[in-house]
């Protein structure tokens, strides 16, 4: 039994060693070796869509994906056959990364890093952004400590996430598709959207790609965030209606977006976001980097040997 | 009896009332009205020097001077009489605050959010900071968990700053004059500088400003951090040889710095730091907006009245 991993990633692959299947590496951009097509176990990671087409038309044997992204899409593209083949994400493989570069969007917005280096560039000190200068004044996202943070989409990273947020001083809500409190903080429906909304300072969307998210934060849910409310979205650039958010970015119905993921990526060259007002762009940035996979496969592979059903199975 | 308080702060009077002394508004900006010169407390946030010096002139009857800014410097050089007067400073209240800017800019450098920018302003996607990367090589700041955050200057801003590090999944230590263990945060004398340098991924120097402290971090220091190590200063500009600093982030001997104090502020235009690889510069922005300025001065109040010893005496 053959399982392979791909040379995108370093992983200690010592720790995979005394499972039944033996370790083969495989170059995840280039078609995957004749020797290696009997596979039964196959690690993805950033593989290139060529890799994964063929690898779904040629690997017979094969019987286990252990995807290391936090989504399948790039998997379920590729024709694989979800018959006979179980397909696993590298789901919270990513938190600890994702939760950070979220804090560390927040935090540039709300202490106007941003803006800052703007000056910077031309050279110039922004008086306006430093010295004595009012605290927390009410209508202004300056500062965590305070502030309302509303994040859409409440799993795994909004959990990691969370404690950071409330030990800097926010008061931390969360929309998913069901009422309850999870981990200490409150989680309303979509139902509650139009109170929610309204009292945010900061919304972060780590909302999952798909059709139910697609344009989530439409123009008439952008409306009902104060003049003031930043908008952060880590999850997925779809659950976003553009157009609607450039046009409140413009016209100062927010107070700006910090933006890791977009419909687009990468983002075109004249694309209105780059000169939209209050904006931050980031190159899909925020995971990219998996943490733990060793530990998922190993947990993963045990299971699978025996028979017993595997962790972040789609 | 009177206090004086100035317009320079929204400030809660209603919570003062009810002491003996009579509360009076004044202009921190303009001469102190001379019905108000009589006065035996006067709370001052950022007041002009002129209105300083005049006061430390005219005040004949001044016992006590609260100062919400966290360092006594500008009370100091305006020629009060401290063998009469009790001087205090607003040490605690920017704590929170100047956690907050610090845990910023670290997050900043460490997830590349200011070369972001630069790329934005340009309408281009940086391609090379996103996507799928390598999690934290080895001799790079990519990310506060794992790092070696050293702070020097362990004060009530360390303290406040430490649990988010902590909480990141950084490893925190501290420089200060004396040995110990403070908040459960190893810090270590200057004695200690060569080992504890060579092992900091990002140096926090929170050193206030005095003759002690200047050139605290200078060209021979400088060369102890390795060669990824970013600077963050948020104490005070004389704590660093600038171009000692300067020098270190043209040549690539450090990772980088990001600055919210310089030995002369503004910045001047066509200063060297606006041109320096990898330096993030903010305008004295950390500070500056006191909180819980109503609870010191009520806290001292009841104390100056009684006789008893005050807080935060220089």
């Amino acid at each position: 039994m053959k399982l392979l991993y791909p040379t995108s990633i370093v992983l200690d692959v010592d720790s995979l060693k005394g499972f039944a299947p033996t370790l083969h590496v495989y170059d995840a951009k280039k078609p995957i070796p004749d020797d290696l097509l009997d596979a039964e176990i196959l690690v993805t990671w950033s593989n290139s869509p060529d890799n994964l087409s063929e690898a779904a038309k040629r690997m017979t044997n094969l019987k286990w994906i252990q995807s290391l992204a936090a989504g399948p899409n790039d998997v379920l593209n590729a024709g694989f056959d979800a018959s006979k083949i179980t397909v696993c994400t590298g789901s919270g493989l990513h938190d600890h990364t994702v939760a950070e570069h979220t804090l560390a969007l927040l935090l540039c917005a709300a202490r106007r890093l941003d803006e800052m280096k703007e000056y910077q560039l031309q050279g110039k000190w922004p008086g306006h952004l430093g010295g004595p200068q009012p605290d927390r004044p009410k209508g202004k996202f300056t500062s965590l400590r305070g502030a309302n943070i509303t994040i859409w989409g409440f799993g795994n990273i909004a959990k990691m996430l969370t404690p950071s947020l409330v030990g800097l001083g926010a008061s931390v809500k969360g929309i998913a598709r069901s009422n309850g409190v999870r981990n200490g903080v409150e989680v309303v429906s979509e139902d509650s959207l139009q109170k929610v909304l309204s009292e945010t300072d900061a919304l972060v969307m780590i909302l999952p790609g798909s059709e139910a998210t697609k344009h989530a934060l439409n123009a008439e849910r952008l409306k009902l965030l104060p003049n003031h409310a930043w908008v952060v979205n880590v999850g997925r650039g779809t659950s976003i209606d553009e157009d609607a958010l450039a046009e409140a970015l413009d016209n100062g119905s927010i107070g700006g977006a910090a933006l890791d993921v977009f419909e687009k990526e990468p983002l075109p060259e004249g694309h209105r976001f780059y000169k939209t007002k209050n904006t931050i762009i980031s190159p899909h940035a925020a995971g990219g980097r998996p943490q733990g996979a060793e530990e998922l496969i190993a947990y993963n592979l045990r299971r699978f040997l025996a028979g017993q059903e595997l962790k972040n199975v789609i």
